[in-house]
Parts: structure tokens; C-alpha cells; sequence
């Protein structure tokens, strides 16, 4: 229990209204009760604030004239909510210790957390206040930094290195071989051993079921801040820039160069050894298939149709050719005609 | 060992030919021997069966002519053919007990099982005849309805509700945080804590490798009978109707509404935020960018063609606009020497 | 240690420059030291030639001449560099024998290694020098050929049988449920029970997270010498034929055979029942759905654009059947008009 007047000592913002009203935490403007405290971030749901029952309300000053309850008007609610959210609910985390069923033969800080059936392999060093998860396996000879949590079952290959408060979900592969080989005559393939590592920064999130292979010589590397979502597949020697974040369901593959503050729309598909420069929008669907040189918006995917309406215009995508073709040929018969007349 | 008499006793239908015929199992057309029940059901496969080789074969009216053998006849022979599978073939499954490797610190029903190296947390309760398979994690206060079949290393997170007789394939992960967060001055991210749930109805079935995140501040939810099928996303919040089908690589952002009935191809991509109705069938590879409120098939790939045919027309969908353009000037330019003419 | 001559008399090639050069290990041309052996294989890398500082390069004829460095001359650099990585970088594999918490209840060679709270099904042969990760979950009645590494949490299910030499890696699913059903009148579906195996040939490698699902009633097969990399989806009765490599994200679904040799780049989809001859190359992110009788190159993606440019001639693609229409209404004009003139 806290009040307006304690969030905005502690978080910042401007309270409008009674500054003593009481907030227990927070929900949607739709679902919000007397004591929680809601937020209106996304113009989509503006019509949403005349009619809630929340007990106060986060929202930009342009705003604040329609609110009925009390607010804390702020430039940025989404921002503010995602840090009063942080400060109401923090998130509880396993007691320290080790586990009677886990297996560490590396070192672990005492105020770590090592689950049931964990395994933790020799030379890995596990920082302070780190969370293992049940049946997590971490290879030998890695390092994860203080304050990470890796959720259970997430497996990290030998030698991988993993910053401070990282987040990894259920699932997640760190440190696979990434996928090399060469062809030779019969068509058969010879395996390039993937001798690099992982490295990543700190303050990366890494979803479930998401997959970022070690390197074949160097290491693939997460620069600090990424946040990367669930089901995303990340190539060997990938580099991804400080504060990047992936939709879920993108793949990127190996030796390509992904700038700084960029956002990946899901299921987008950049090939590999290519550059994208900082501060790159890629939307959703989008495949990428040779770099970006400047910031900006990108998108490449196609508008869905009735089927019906799909079958008779997209096969026409077989004759674009034949009908630029076409289109020329008129403007040199019209040309000739323009010329008699 | 059955005969066709008792089958259709059992499962409605009607036989033509032996009703004496005795079935041990069902198997294709192709390969199915005397004491094999198939079926007919994808016109694809007509022609196999003047040459089959199986006792019986289930099938509808219109081709009872052409069948060399002893029949079952009925309107919809697929659905038939998986009726009479499950009843011959019942799948097999563990022994009730807890494996002396697991640790239980929730509640288990005796009928159940749970296998080596699975932990289920506190305040947990798993329900008559649940399975639980080896190396499973079941976070604290979950709920795992009767009849339940979690395959070996499935992830469920704190709070998930999971209802009768789901099956869930080895590496689904359901109640990982969603892919939420707001973007501060600097482009660093800030996490929106997720503190919703997932909240599974009856007689779902979750692929392996499939991903279904909790919600941010409410539940995402998936109704009865829905099935999903490997390797699929589904973001925090997304609500799917009843009897829904989603087929591999589908990706579902975050606050999506799919109605019921509807079904979604192989790596259909829908994107955040939108309405799906009722009975809607997305084709595969489709990317779906606006709500679809009519029921109906829709469609959204481009046809591949061989490389050279593909540079060739492709390459014109940059300049789309600009052959509009000249459309639209030969017209005028026409109309005005018609005119004259 | 070894020198240039003794790699050449172990895996051929020519030495230019001095043959006694020692050779500790292999790195990138930009990366290496005096010790150390690097390779050009890509002419995107042949800058970095003149400036290396590399102790011998493996290169082609043509290049040597522009090589500072002693040289190893052969027709396939990248396929002599993988051989030579792989003599000079051997992996080393964990100790035989079965750890202390793992529960065997199969058969194992005394030559493999069990890892940490592993489980190997009762009927389950694991062969000679095979190497069972920690927290793998091998059902009953499976067949693990000889020399085979299943990293940690692999989890095959029961009766499915695996060859020699098999690397699988982390998170893998090998014979999970196929998605099979059939619809019933109010919309619900019925299972169909799938009870065929997997079968994987000889020397095949299995990505992170990749999911290949068990046949309906035959095998789903993967032929000798595929290379599977991360995040894919292979569908129940799905054939892949020998030496097929296919990139990540890529989704194939049921009963779909693909041929030898073939080569299916990132996040291709390949829709159910096609057969894709031998020596087919699929580019990324295309979607195949109809089959494709003969080799060659095959490509079905859309180009990106700057998003004010994609907007606008994208958005033409819903009237291309128009467009096509009004190009056909122009040509009957003009010839009109010509016929006048």
C-alpha cells in the first residue's frame, strides 16, 4: 500500500487530484479497481478513461482534462507505468542456496540460487544473487554475471559468458554449433568445428525457446540492453548492437551486423553476412536480403486478401515482366500515332 | 482383434462385404495387409485402393463401387478412421506413482504420474490421471486438470491453469514473461513486470517447442479444444477461440483475438493488437496486418518461380506505383487522340 | 604443433613457401597470429589477404600469387579448412560411463557416456561411444547408433531410431506427436493416434529447438548425411532425402518429400504431400507450395523498401488484376486507332 503523493516522491510526475489516494497495484483501465492505479499510453484505448473505476490514473498532460479520477501526469505513461509496475510487483525470487539434487561443479556466489536437477559444469562461475533454474545445465567453463536468472531448463553451452541481470526464459539455447560446413564432391558435408563462444552483455533479456549459437572462430556477440523475445533464431558470429530488441520469431543469420536501438518486427528474416546500421526499423514479416546503410523504416511483406481476390491478383506476379513490357510497347505505338495526328 | 461387425457396432457405419472380418490394426492403404483396416478419405489416394491390400477399407458411398474389398461406409471416413485408431490403438500410458527422482512440494492425485527428475512446485495441484514426464517443471500454484499428459521436459511457469485431458508436447514452454517493455530516453528498454497468468481450457493440445506467454496484467487465454501444432509463438494476452487449429510456425503477437472455429496454415504471422472472427481460415505462409471481421479464406504469398523467372518480375514490384502512373497517362493520352480522331 | 608439410602429407593439398611453418591452430585472416592457419574461401574476404597476419593461408591457384604468407594450395579452401580444423581442433567428448543420477533403464555400450539426470527407456539401446547429455529424455524402445552426441535436454521419444554419428543439440524433439485430426461436425477435432516412428540415417545433424514430428502410421524419415540446423519444424511422414542441409526456421509440413543434395535456405516453408526433386535450392524465405519436378534455384520473396515506398507500391499489388486488365483495354484502343490512322 502507497499513495500518489509517495509514487511521485519516489518516481517523478505531477499528481492531479488528491495525493493521498491509496494504490495497492496496478491494472488496465478496464479491469483497474478503487485502489489500483491504471495508465492510458496507447490512443486506442482513450475511450476506456471516461468510464474507468481505477483509482488513479498515469497519462500525459493533453489528457488530463478527461480523466474522472486522480492522476499522475507524466510526458511518458508507458515509461512511468513500466517503473511503478517494477516498484509495486517485484518480481520474488528463490531463496539462495543450492539444491540437494543439483550437481555444481563449478563455483557458485553464496547468495546464488542453484534449483532441483540443476547441473552447473566445472570452471563456470555462477555471480552473486544469480538464479538457476530447475534442470538448467550449464556447460563448463562459463560465466554468468550477478543478478541474472535463468528460468528452468535453459541450456548454455561450454564456455558461453552471460553479463549481470540477464533474463533467460524456459527453453533458451546459448551456445550451439552454429551451422558450417562445406560441401565436398559427393555432396556430402564436412562439419567447420564452432570453436568461438556467446558473449553478452548485461541487461539482456532472452526469451523462451530461442536459440543464439557460439561462433565458428569468434565469438557471437549481445551487446548490453538487448531484448530479445521467444522462438528467435541467432546465427553464428551474429553481432547485435546495445539496446536492440527482436520481435519473436525473427531469424538472423550468421556473421551479420545488427546496428544499435534497432527494432525487429516479428518473424522478420535477415540473411546473413550482412550490415544494418543503428536506429533501424524492420517491420514485421520483413525479409532483409542486403544491408541497410541508413536509419529509418523497412518493410517487405505482402497484404493478405480474400482468397478469391488473392488467387486472380497474385498470379499475376508471374507477368509483372511481360506487363512492364507491354506498358513500354504502348508508349512507343501511342508516341507514333501522337506524332501523325 | 476385432471384426467389422463389432467396430461399426461400436462406432456406427455400415458394412459392406464380411462383416466377419477380422481387424487387428489400421494402416495406409498402400501398406495395409489382410488384417488391416484403411481408409479413403483425400481423393489424392484413389487410385490406391483397386490395388490395397487391406482387410477392409473406410470410405464414402460414391466409391463403395470401386472397392475390392470388404468396407465401412460412412459420410465422413476421416473422422471415422481416427475414431476407430484411438479405440484399436489406445495409446499406452505410464504407471500412477511418483518416480522416487521427482520432487513434489505441491499436491498430486494418486492416479497420477510423475516421472524421473520432475519437479512440481508448491501450492501446485495435479489432477486424476495426469502424466507429467520426466525432467517436467511445474512452477508453484499451478493447476493441472485430470486426464493431463505433459510430456517429458515441458516448462510451466508460477500461476499457469491448465485444463482435462491436454496434451503438451516435450519443449513447450507456457507462462514465460511477454515481450513487454517501454522505451526510455537513452533507447534502453524498461520491463513492464508480467504479472498475468495462462489460462488453458479442456482437451487443448500444445505442440513441442511451442511458446504461450503469461499475460501483462491479465491472462492470455486459450479456450477448449483448440490445437496447436509445433514451433508456435503466442504472445502475452492473445485469446483463442474454442475448437481453433493452428498449424506449425505460426507466430500470434501480443493482445490478438482469434475466434473460434477458425484455422491458421503453417507460419501464418498475425500481428499484435487485432480481431480475428469467427470460422476464419488463414492459408499458410499469410501475413495478417489488420482484424479479418468476416468469416471466410484469406491469403497472402507470393508465388516462387524458378530464380532467374523470380529476379525478372520481382524486381518491377519496386515500381508498381510508377506503372500505374504510366497506365493512368496512356489513358489520358488515348482518350484525348480518340477524341480526335 | 604441426607444420605445413605434415597437414599437406595428412590431408593433400600443395605447400608454397616454407613447409616447416608451425601451425597451432586456425583462425580468420583478420584475426590470426604467426601460429595460426587461415583460408580464403569467400571473395567478399580477398582484401584481407594482403594484410594478414596469419602463419599460412589455405588458398585457391589463382590467389596465390597475392598471398604475403606461406600458402596451402588446393582446389577447395573452405572444404580443406574444415578438414584441417577438424584434425588440428578435435572435440573433446565427455568420459565414458553413466553418472551417478542418471536412471538407465535400457541398455548402454561401456563406451557411452550418460550425463547428469539423463533417462534412457527401458528396450532402449544406446551404442559404442555415444554420448548422452545431461537431462536428455530418451523413451523406451529407441536405438542411439554408435558414436552419437545428443547434447544436454535433447528429448526423443519412444521408438525412434538414430544412427551413427548423429550430433543433436540442445532442446531438439525427435518424434513428438505429429499434428493429425480430424474435424467433426461441431467443429472439434478428433485425433488421429500417431503411431509411426522417426528414423535418422547416419552422420546427421539436429539443431537447437528443431522438432521432427513421428509419422501418423509409417516413418517419418530423415536420410544419411542431412544437416538440420536450428528451429525447424518437420512434419509427420515427412522424407529427407541423403545430403539435404536446411537452414534455420524453415517449417516442412506433413507427408512432403524432398530429395537428395537439396539445399533449403532460412525460414522457407514448404507446405504438405510435394514431392521437391534432388538437387533443388530453395532461397530464403520463400514459400513453396506446389512441387517442383526438377532441379535448379528457386526463389519467392519480396524485395523490401523504405516504408513510404513499400506503402506505396505494395498497396498496388491488390489491384494488379486491374492493372493487367487496363494494359489489355489500351492495346485494344490503340489498335483501333492505328487501324483508322
Amino acid at each position: 500500500m502507497t499513495t500518489l503523493d509517495e509514487i511521485v516522491a519516489h518516481l517523478g510526475g505531477q499528481v492531479v487530484g488528491d495525493g493521498k489516494t491509496r494504490i495497492s497495484g496496478v491494472n488496465t483501465l478496464e479491469a483497474a479497481g478503487a485502489g489500483e492505479l491504471s495508465f492510458l499510453a496507447n490512443p486506442k484505448y482513450r475511450a476506456q478513461l471516461s468510464t474507468t473505476h481505477a483509482g488513479a490514473v498515469i497519462l500525459a498532460p493533453e489528457v488530463v482534462g478527461d480523466c474522472p479520477t486522480a492522476a499522475i501526469v507524466t510526458a511518458q505513461p508507458y515509461l512511468y507505468f513500466a517503473r511503478v509496475a517494477q516498484w509495486l510487483q517485484p518480481v520474488a525470487r528463490p531463496a539462495a542456496g543450492i539444491h540437494p539434487s543439483a550437481i555444481v561443479e563449478g563455483t557458485s556466489a553464496r547468495s546464488a540460487s542453484v534449483g532441483p536437477n540443476a547441473y552447473v559444469g566445472p570452471g563456470t562461475e555462477i555471480g552473486e544473487d544469480v538464479v538457476i533454474g530447475a534442470n538448467c545445465h550449464i556447460g563448463p567453463n562459463c560465466r554468468i554475471g550477478a543478478g541474472s536468472w535463468l528460468h528452468a531448463g535453459v541450456n548454455v553451452y561450454a564456455g558461453c559468458r552471460i553479463g549481470a541481470r540477464a533474463i533467460i526464459h524456459s527453453g533458451a539455447v546459448i551456445g550451439a554449433d552454429g551451422f558450417g560446413f562445406a560441401r565436398d564432391e559427393d555432396g556430402s558435408w564436412v562439419k567447420i568445428p564452432q570453436t568461438g563462444g556467446v558473449l553478452i552483455g548485461d541487461d539482456v533479456e532472452i526469451g523462451a525457446n530461442t536459440t543464439i549459437d557460439r561462433g565458428a572462430l569468434e565469438d557471437t556477440v549481445v551487446e548490453d540492453g538487448v531484448k530479445i523475445d521467444n522462438q528467435i533464431q541467432i546465427g553464428h558470429n551474429v553481432h547485435i548492437g546495445m539496446h536492440t530488441a527482436i520481435a519473436g520469431c525473427v531469424g538472423i543469420a550468421g556473421s551479420t551486423r545488427i546496428g544499435r536501438r534497432c527494432t525487429l518486427g516479428g518473424a522478420a528474416m535477415i540473411i546473413g553476412h550482412l550490415e544494418i546500421a543503428d536506429d533501424v526499423n524492420i517491420a514485421a514479416g520483413t525479409m532483409i536480403a542486403k544491408s541497410v546503410n541508413k536509419a529509418g523504416s523497412y518493410t517487405g511483406w505482402v497484404p493478405f486478401l480474400d482468397h478469391g481476390e488473392w488467387l486472380k491478383n497474385f498470379s499475376r506476379l508471374r507477368h509483372l515482366d511481360a506487363m512492364a513490357d507491354r506498358i513500354r510497347a504502348l508508349e512507343g505505338r501511342l508516341a507514333e500515332l501522337e506524332k501523325k495526328s
